[in-house]
Formats: C-alpha cells, sequence, structure tokens
C-alpha cells in the first residue's frame, strides 16, 4: 500500500503554490505559479531517483527505469494546472498520486519489468487557452502542435510565447513516445460515488464535448436615448441563447449537459447597449448522436434569435472530443485491483475531459476516481479525505504494478 | 457668430488626446488622458484671458470678468471625459463651445455685465466610477462628498485617489459658488433632431434614471460533471433577468428604455458554471410614475426568478435621478436665440441624463441640443457636421449673452 501521510504533505505543498482567494488555487497553465509548480515536482522527482524528459509542448515525464531494455514504458499522470478559481485536488492528485506510487516501489524496493513515466500534461484545464487538453491533444496527433502555439488568452497573449517566457519549451518531439499504457487517477468533480457510497470509479467511457464560441454584433448607443425599435442589443441575444442552451440540455435529459461559463461583453459599460458579446457554450453527453443533435439544434435556433434582433452571428469550435471508450484490458486492471484491495466500486462515466481522453487513441488508457465532497470542482472549496485520495491512489498503484509486471 | 472653423479645429486637437481604437475616443474619467485633456483646456483658457478655480471634486471653471462686481455669473459648459469607446463630441463640444463663445467676446471685444464662467464638470460619464454626473451632482448638494471618494472602479480604485494622483484635487469648496444661470450644449445622442431635420433641440425637460446593480449568486461548478438538476447557474439567472429588463421596458412604451450594459460574471471560465453574476440595470423615463413603476416591477419579479433557480439575489441603488423640467426663462432665452438666428428647432426631452439635470436643481438651467447623424452616441462612430456644432455654439452665445447682459 501507498503512504498516504506523505501523499497528502505532497498536495498541501503544491496548494501552497498559486493560492486562491478562498482555500484553493490559481495556478493557471504558463503563468509563473505553473512554472514554480513545475520546479517543485521536479525536484520531488528527481530525489525519487527519476530522470525528466520535456516535450515542445511543455508536458513532462519523469521515468523510472524498468529492467527490460525493450519494454514500452507504463504511464501515469494528469496535469498540475489549476482553474483561475480551483480546487488544491483537480488533476494534481493524478500526478502526485503517480509520484507516490514511485516513491512506494523505491520504499519496497520492487523493480518492474516495464519502465514507468509520472506525466504532467500542459494546459489541461482550457480556461486560459481553448482548448482544454491541448499538450495531450497535440501528443495524441488531434492538433497541430504551430496551431497550438499560436492559441491567445485573454490579453492576447500566445501560448507557444507564453510556454518560452516560463522556462518549459523542452526539446522533445511530441508524440514521439510509444507508450504500452496509460493510467489516469481524478477526483471524480461529480455526485455520483459519494451519493452511492462507493470508494473507486472505475471510469469505462467518457462524455462528448463541444464548444461552441459565439460572436453577436449589435450596435453601440446610448441606453438613455436610443429608442427601444432602434436597438441592435448584443446582450439581449446573449440572454436568449443562453435561455436555448439551457432548453437543449434540459429536452435531452437524461444523459446530457449545457450551459455558458465564459462571457465577455463590449464596451461593458452600464449606459451602453452591448454592441459585442463573445461567449462560449459547453454542450456535453456520453451520445454522440445526443450530442451532435444538440449542437445541430443550436445551430439552426441560436441565427434566428440574432436575425430577430438585427445580430450579426458567427460561432466558431473552440473545443470539441467525441465520447470515449477506454480499453478494455485497462479497465479491468483497474477493477481487479479495487477488487483485490477490498474497495467497493462502480463503473462511471467520466463527465468531464481528461488528458485520458485524448491518450486513449494512442495506447491502451483507463481512468481511476474517487469521490470529492458534494461533487464539487472547478470550486476553491473543492475538497477530498486522506482516505479517498489514499484508496485511489491504491488502487493506481496495484494497477500499473500489474500492468508493468515485477 | 462664432468661429466654426475654430471650434472644429479645438475639437480636433481635444479628440488626439485618448484616441479610440475606432476613430472615436477613451479618456475615461481620472486617467492620464483625462489629465492631458485638462491641461490642454486650461492652457487655451488662459490664452483667452480667463482664470482657472479648481473644486475638490476636480471640476473645472474657467472665468472672464463680467463689468458688475457684484453680478452672479452665468455658466456654460459640459464636461470632457469619455466613454472607453465614446466619440469626439459628447460632452466635449459643450465644453469647447463655451470657450468658443468667450474667444467670440474677446475677438468682438464685447463685455458683459456678468461674468461667464467655462465649466468641465469632473465624472460625467459614470463608466469608471458610478454614479453618472458625480461631480455635478456633489455640487448640486444630491451626494456627500465624501461617499463620492470611496466610489471605486473595476480594479478597485478609489475617486478620491486617483482624483489625487491624477493632480486635479483643487480646494475650492464644492458648491460654494453660486450661478445667475447654467446653460449646457450637446449632441442629441438620439434620432429625433435628424430625422425631423431641425437645426436645434431646444430641452424643456430630461428623463429620469435608476441604475440598479443586481448580485446573483449561484455555485460555482464544473459544467461536465454537474448535472443539470444539481447547478445554481448565476448566469442562467443573468439571461433571465435581462430578458425581464427587456420585456419591463417594451410593456411601458411609448417613453422609457431599459438594458443591462454592464456585466461581470465569475470565474468566466468555459468549464464553470457562473458563481457569481453582477450587472447594472439602465431604466430611464421621462415620467415620474413610468420610472417608478418600471423599479417596482423589476424587484418585484426579479427575486422570484432568481429564487427559482435556488440563487441568491441582492440588489443596490448604483444611481439614480428624477425625471427633470428646466427653467422657463433659460428655456425661453435658447428658443429665442434659436428664433433670432433663423434655426429651425423644436422642443425636446433629454434621453440621457446631463450635468445640467443637476444642476437645474441649484440654479436657473436649460440645454440646448444639436443633430447626430443617425442619433449614434456612446459608440466610436459618433458624428456631427461643423454646421450643426456651429448652429449649436451659436444658439449658445445668443443665450449666454441675452442672460449676461452686455
Ligand atoms: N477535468 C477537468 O476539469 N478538465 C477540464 C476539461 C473539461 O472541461 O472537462
Ligand atoms: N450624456 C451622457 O451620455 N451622460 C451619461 C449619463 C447617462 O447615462 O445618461
Amino acid at each position: 500500500k501507498i503512504n498516504g501521510e506523505r501523499l497528502w504533505d505532497s498536495l498541501m505543498d503544491m496548494a501552497k503554490i498559486g493560492p486562491g482567494v478562498a482555500g484553493g488555487n490559481n495556478r493557471q497553465t504558463l503563468t509563473d505559479d505553473d512554472a514554480e509548480g513545475r520546479i517543485l515536482f521536479q525536484q520531488w522527482c528527481e530525489k525519487a531517483g527519476m530522470t525528466m524528459g520535456v516535450d515542445q509542448m511543455g508536458t513532462m515525464f519523469a521515468r523510472r527505469d524498468g529492467t527490460d531494455p525493450d519494454a514500452l514504458p507504463v504511464y501515469v499522470g494528469s496535469h498540475l494546472d489549476t482553474q483561475p478559481t480551483g480546487g488544491k485536488y483537480d488533476g494534481v492528485l493524478g500526478v502526485l498520486g503517480g509520484l507516490e506510487i514511485i516513491r512506494t516501489l523505491n520504499d519496497l524496493d520492487i523493480k518492474t519489468k516495464h519502465p514507468i513515466v509520472v506525466t504532467n500534461w500542459t494546459n489541461e484545464e482550457g480556461t486560459r487557452f481553448a482548448p482544454a487538453m491541448l499538450a495531450s491533444g497535440v501528443f495524441a496527433g488531434m492538433h497541430d502542435k504551430e496551431w497550438a502555439y499560436d492559441r491567445v488568452d485573454a490579453d492576447g497573449l500566445k501560448f507557444g510565447e507564453e510556454l518560452g517566457r516560463v522556462g518549459w519549451k523542452g526539446d522533445e518531439e511530441v508524440g514521439a513516445r510509444k507508450m504500452h499504457a496509460f493510467f489516469e487517477l481524478h477526483i471524480e468533480q461529480g455526485p455520483i460515488l459519494e451519493a452511492e457510497g462507493k470508494d473507486i470509479g472505475v471510469v469505462t467511457h467518457g462524455q462528448g464535448l463541444w464548444w461552441l464560441q459565439v460572436t453577436l454584433t449589435g450596435k453601440e448607443s446610448h441606453t438613455g436615448s436610443t429608442p427601444m425599435n432602434m436597438r441592435v442589443n448584443a446582450g439581449l441575444g446573449m440572454a436568449r441563447i443562453t435561455e436555448l442552451v439551457h432548453q437543449i440540455a434540459m429536452d435531452n435529459q437524461p444523459g446530457a449537459v449545457g450551459a455558458i461559463g465564459h462571457c465577455d461583453v463590449y464596451p461593458n459599460s452600464r449606459n451602453v447597449i452591448p454592441g459585442k458579446v463573445v461567449f462560449t457554450i459547453d454542450f456535453r453527453s456520453p451520445d454522440q448522436a445526443k450530442l451532435d443533435g444538440m449542437k445541430a439544434r443550436l445551430e439552426a435556433e441560436a441565427p434566428k434569435i440574432a436575425a430577430d434582433l438585427g445580430l450579426g452571428f458567427e460561432i466558431e469550435d473552440v473545443g470539441h472530443f467525441d465520447p470515449v471508450t477506454f480499453d478494455d484490458g485497462c479497465v479491468a486492471a483497474v477493477r481487479n485491483a479495487a477488487e483485490r484491495l477490498g474497495y467497493s466500486h462502480m463503473n462511471l462515466i467520466s463527465g468531464a475531459g481528461h488528458d485520458a481522453c485524448w491518450i486513449n487513441r494512442v495506447a491502451p488508457t483507463a481512468m481511476i476516481m474517487c469521490p470529492c465532497v458534494d461533487g464539487l470542482s472547478h470550486n476553491e472549496a473543492e475538497e477530498i479525505s486522506l482516505e479517498w485520495a489514499a484508496a485511489g491512489t491504491n488502487v493506481l498503484f496495484h494497477a500499473v504494478v500489474e500492468t508493468a509486471e515485477i
């Protein structure tokens, strides 16, 4: 079994870097705080006897050698970047849980046939630079590296330049590594495991997603002196499309969600009719037909809402992935480990996107989930218990050791 | 008659300070650009032989002496601050039109019995610091000076500290000056004069206004893994209240407007259900009963919308003024001047708030309006013609000279 106290201490040490305003973290990708978190992780890895590789997307690969020089490594990991008002565990548990299994193997002086590599994927969250899971997407050949470098944040800064600025643009070609398997441990970020009283979620599938960025163009004018019938109000258009997104999701229950989390209003002045709004719609479903149907209905109805108000309408795909079915063998390894360790478990569909969803396209992959309090995530109040973290990491340990072979 | 070319040149020179991104201006109150614009205006006033006084709200008073030492001054003026994406004429025409009448009096070597004071009121726009017309409101005794100093901008900077920082906190007690009369020349900011083909608007009334800042508190959570029935979505609440504001305004036609121009969404991340939104509702009407009725309906229905979604609801008055009736004598002076000069004219109700609306409470006041292209204002594309500007300034000249007596 792994050392739960040591894992917890590392989680708390990492959480000191880029603290939030309410007990969580703001360690967004490619900020100075992200760079500091990476250095701490690197130091821990070196202390555990691993060697670090960094690819051209800034993804970190800490390797513990195996006994067979020809065996492909087993990969584990997740991400150290956070939401602007994120929790201490989302992503971090998967990276530091990976480190903890190496520390445990060292303690027990166990050698595996296959090397084990602990990974920190760059820009999983997608808040600063859309889309989410950017580096794992390039690794899996879903995006072009140069395209990724050109993604801009809200201040117009480019991903590629920020990667260089923080000193984490590595030399390694992205996606050149071949994997024997990939395992990602993550908090559920939803309410099911806690409600069902289960220790472990065996993740069999992942939801698909569409991020659709809409730009509505109206006419900036005075809120006082512009008669109602002369207004071209982009804010009113956004309100109506917000309601439409909600209705589309509700009409696709169960097994579908939809919301708008991000919007920018121009010029955002109390006495100016909004002349432009830009916002991102998030639709998800584990069912490909539902997912595509939600997008199609939005694309049919939203332009009519805009046209009724005289608004210009543009829509852009800023992130999408299809529903995922994880690898039978890896999923079985997770289930067997939970079984063997005596943890209660159940099958789960991941509601969130994860690096594992992209890596599943290029390597046998599975995910392990542990509960989080009230299903709350993407919130500084995100919380888990040491016991939950330790149980998930024990399952990761056993699944990985079984796959990496002693 | 005044010198239209000279007036236009000064308008264009002022527009070089704090240029916008699309041909207009971003010279928001108490920014470095505002300070630079003030210095230019001061230099022009001194060159025209005037003496400058500055009060503790930063309002500038440039005085040309009269022949009677006991006569109260006639005031003219408006504001030099702009919207973030504002035009070159909103406010500026009233200040530089005032300067132009002094230059014309100097050219013609005319002395008036009453002194004439050209005024630049601080923070008329209200974008950076709500409410609008802040300095004229303190002058008229509607707000306390210390309360005004405590207003904060979006970055948490205080009005009083920014006033000191830019070097325009004067010594003069606010509101100590007594006025014989006040005249404000302004562009209409609406479509009526152009549609009716009139040169001059004789402003008899001004609309009343409510600015209501609403805070909805939901629960930040993951857009992917939070089931629809567990969401507490503050963005959806804002959408529904945006629609309500629109409906309330439409149900009060004619003679009422309503919109939301400003909103902030937290944490504004594509994959986080908005946990908090703050936005400002703008309701206006020239009819007191309608104005109060719109506010009352909002206050009755919006909390129900919030409660239905499980959202916390707070509402705060961040600016309001009652409908205004301008002074009969001053209004007649404006109409007589337009008549005498042979300009076509009509009575108007001001759709926007103006410093004149507050000053009307402490001195006989009237406003002169000139058309603007397509009624467009609070937009960088705001445009007027030299002829319109000159006609308005000629009317200002004649109304002021009649009131200040030769
Ligand atoms: N796990 C997680 O929050 N990933 C971010 C991508 C997503 O929005 O699903
Ligand atoms: N004239 C003008 O735009 N004033 C700003 C205050 C208002 O919103 O009416």
